[in-house]
């Protein structure tokens, strides 16, 4: 039972549903395998040790993160494959020497400049993707681009400290899909994209593999032919983004922040928490036209239920307070002081916010933390 | 010298430069002093020992804060007049008596209710002030509802634990103005609407002081009658979303976050940097219909300097790096590794991502952090 379900809560908690997160991992653990694709999860979004031993518990054995910080605390957890899925940093190429002495670290690179430099840096050989944008437009080789991706594969395989593995891309612009139909349509323009420029390395004798990303796509599609890994990350929590994409429904979000009521206004059937951008993140979700930073779901004795948007909805998120607007019959059930339950616009974000997790059974979980 | 201008930084590093910090502060000394309105600053931007004792320098002996964990880190750093700017969380009461005994600790409420509780739980008289909703509506009672801001004054006024101060306000739809036209005139309506409700209480036989709140106005307004007291904060550092108000310039934002750059891609005339939305917050601001993240600003040997806009904007920020769209003369400044400028939407979410501060001239100060 929660702490703040027996006592006040006086603060704003990050809560974990772990038979979520388990439900979610395992979903996407069975089905990868059903299609022989290679799952190696993004842990950028939990950041966490322990959530991390649920998906060792499920045969994973190798990881996505998104900083070299990220990857030495899971390293340190006894992870020793882990992609950092962000091109190499110029500045840290120390840093990632040392680490790739201790464990498989898989690095990205978009330019023939950062790999030189790299491979002067390293005293070991390091497994090395070359990043291609498939047209989230972000970074990466543009796909069209096949002079520069064969450039730069001919300049890793002649290189001595990298060895290469193969292309990478992050399809980030699912995100923006509404529906099924959407991102499995630009999951598999950006799959045959990459498999345009398989075979042309290929042509040029060179082998790669292909590592493609993305929850909606991994939540959403079921023909993954050419691909030979995934990393999702989102999908272990989801959120209210995830839900607009069409990856998940509400009941499939593992966490929530617990708010205390600070306030109701019954005119404006409005109820304000105590709980806002700095214990959220400013992000927010845009459903039918209506910018939102949250949802309300109310508190049950092992955790929260889902009640329908338009019965609460979280309108406004200044720094420290949040503005819910309510339905009269949910305005009626809400008292002074109690704890509401606000499913985050994105997980992500919400959770780098804290440094621990409590989760409804009452487990105190750390996370990594960016900055001590 | 900062650090990374001798050597190769590392990871994005929250900036400060301390001159224009002092500039920014006197400003606002000075010309509340000019208007006979009494200073007392919000500290939830800063969130700084340090910064607070250039205030304490200037002469301020009171401030603002916007939460009990913030009053208590400041009362700790020796102030002892404090209004926490949020309405009473009633989870929290317990704990406001104990720092109401230590300091004058002001607090908001807009509920008889609320009010009622936080006299039974007091065991030391605590100075109060009735949170009025002007227009922004987030919370306090509506200025209109008169009956309602007399009822709980009368209360407040009979209970033996309560000091009734006055009528509390925060403007924040100053924040969609646009140039100072725009704001004076909103600024002017919530104070024409506190000073009716204060006639109507003296009327009543009550006594009431005016506090009114907001940077756009703190910086814009040049007609403060009958308003006591001023609570602005965020004009310490300023950002993006205040060069938009039309309360600063560019060259008045006293807060850059240092980022490496990790890629160049001259057909789109685009960098990316290392430094995402966990490095920033997810807080934008629309500049002429465009949604930006920052501004980009070029290092110097002593910080950073201004450039247009156009020459370079962030215009999309994921977890770890961001976009900058830079015009072709910017981009062949800059190299890869080199350390770049990030001018913030919102400088009191940026900074609240990190534990301290980084001064131009290589000082560190120590921030509040939320959650240890």
């Amino acid at each position: 039972m929660l702490d703040h379900q027996t006592s006040i809560l006086k603060k704003p908690q990050l809560t974990l549903d772990i038979g979520k997160v388990r439900r979610n991992i395992s979903r996407i653990v069975d089905k990868l395998q059903r299609h022989g694709v290679f799952f190696r999860p993004h842990f950028k979004t939990h950041q966490c040790a322990a959530i991390g031993e649920l998906f060792k518990d499920m045969g994973i054995t190798a990881i996505t993160v998104s900083s070299l910080d990220m990857a030495a605390y899971f390293a340190k957890h006894g992870w020793d494959d882990i992609t950092l899925a962000v091109p190499v940093n110029p500045g840290q190429l120390q840093d990632i020497d040392l680490l790739a002495r201790r464990i498989r670290l898989n690095v990205l690179v978009d330019s023939l400049e950062v790999a030189t430099m790299l491979n002067n840096a390293l005293n070991v050989k390091c497994p090395l993707w070359i990043k291609v944008d498939v047209g989230y437009g972000r970074v990466g080789i543009k796909w069209h681009d096949e002079q520069n991706v064969l450039e730069l594969a001919k300049l890793v395989e002649s290189s001595p400290q990298l060895e290469f593995c193969g292309l990478l891309t992050h399809s980030g612009h699912t995100y923006e899909c509404r529906g099924k139909e959407q991102v499995i349509h630009r999951f598999d323009e950006g799959r045959r994209r990459m498999l345009k420029l398989k075979q042309m390395l290929l042509a040029n004798g060179i082998r790669a593999r292909i590592s493609m990303g993305d929850t909606p796509s991994a939540s959403l599609v079921e023909a993954f032919e050419g691909v030979d890994e995934m990393r999702p990350g989102n999908f272990v929590f989801y959120d209210l983004t995830q839900t607009q994409t069409g990856s998940c429904s509400e009941t499939d979000i593992a966490v929530a922040i617990a708010c205390p009521v600070i306030g109701k206004y019954e005119d404006d059937l409005k109820v304000v928490v105590y709980g806002g951008s700095v214990h959220f993140s400013k992000d927010s979700v845009n459903i039918n036209g209506e910018r939102l930073f949250g949802q309300l779901a109310l508190p049950t004795t092992d955790g929260w239920k889902i009640i329908p948007l338009s019965d609460g909805k979280v309108v406004s998120c200044c720094q420290e307070v949040s503005k819910i607007k309510v339905s009269r019959e949910v305005f009626e059930q809400i008292e002074l002081a109690q704890t509401l339950y606000i499913l985050p616009a994105h997980s992500c974000l919400a959770a780098e916010v804290y440094p621990r997790y409590l989760t409804t059974n009452g487990e105190v979980l750390e996370r990594f933390r960016l900055f001590e």
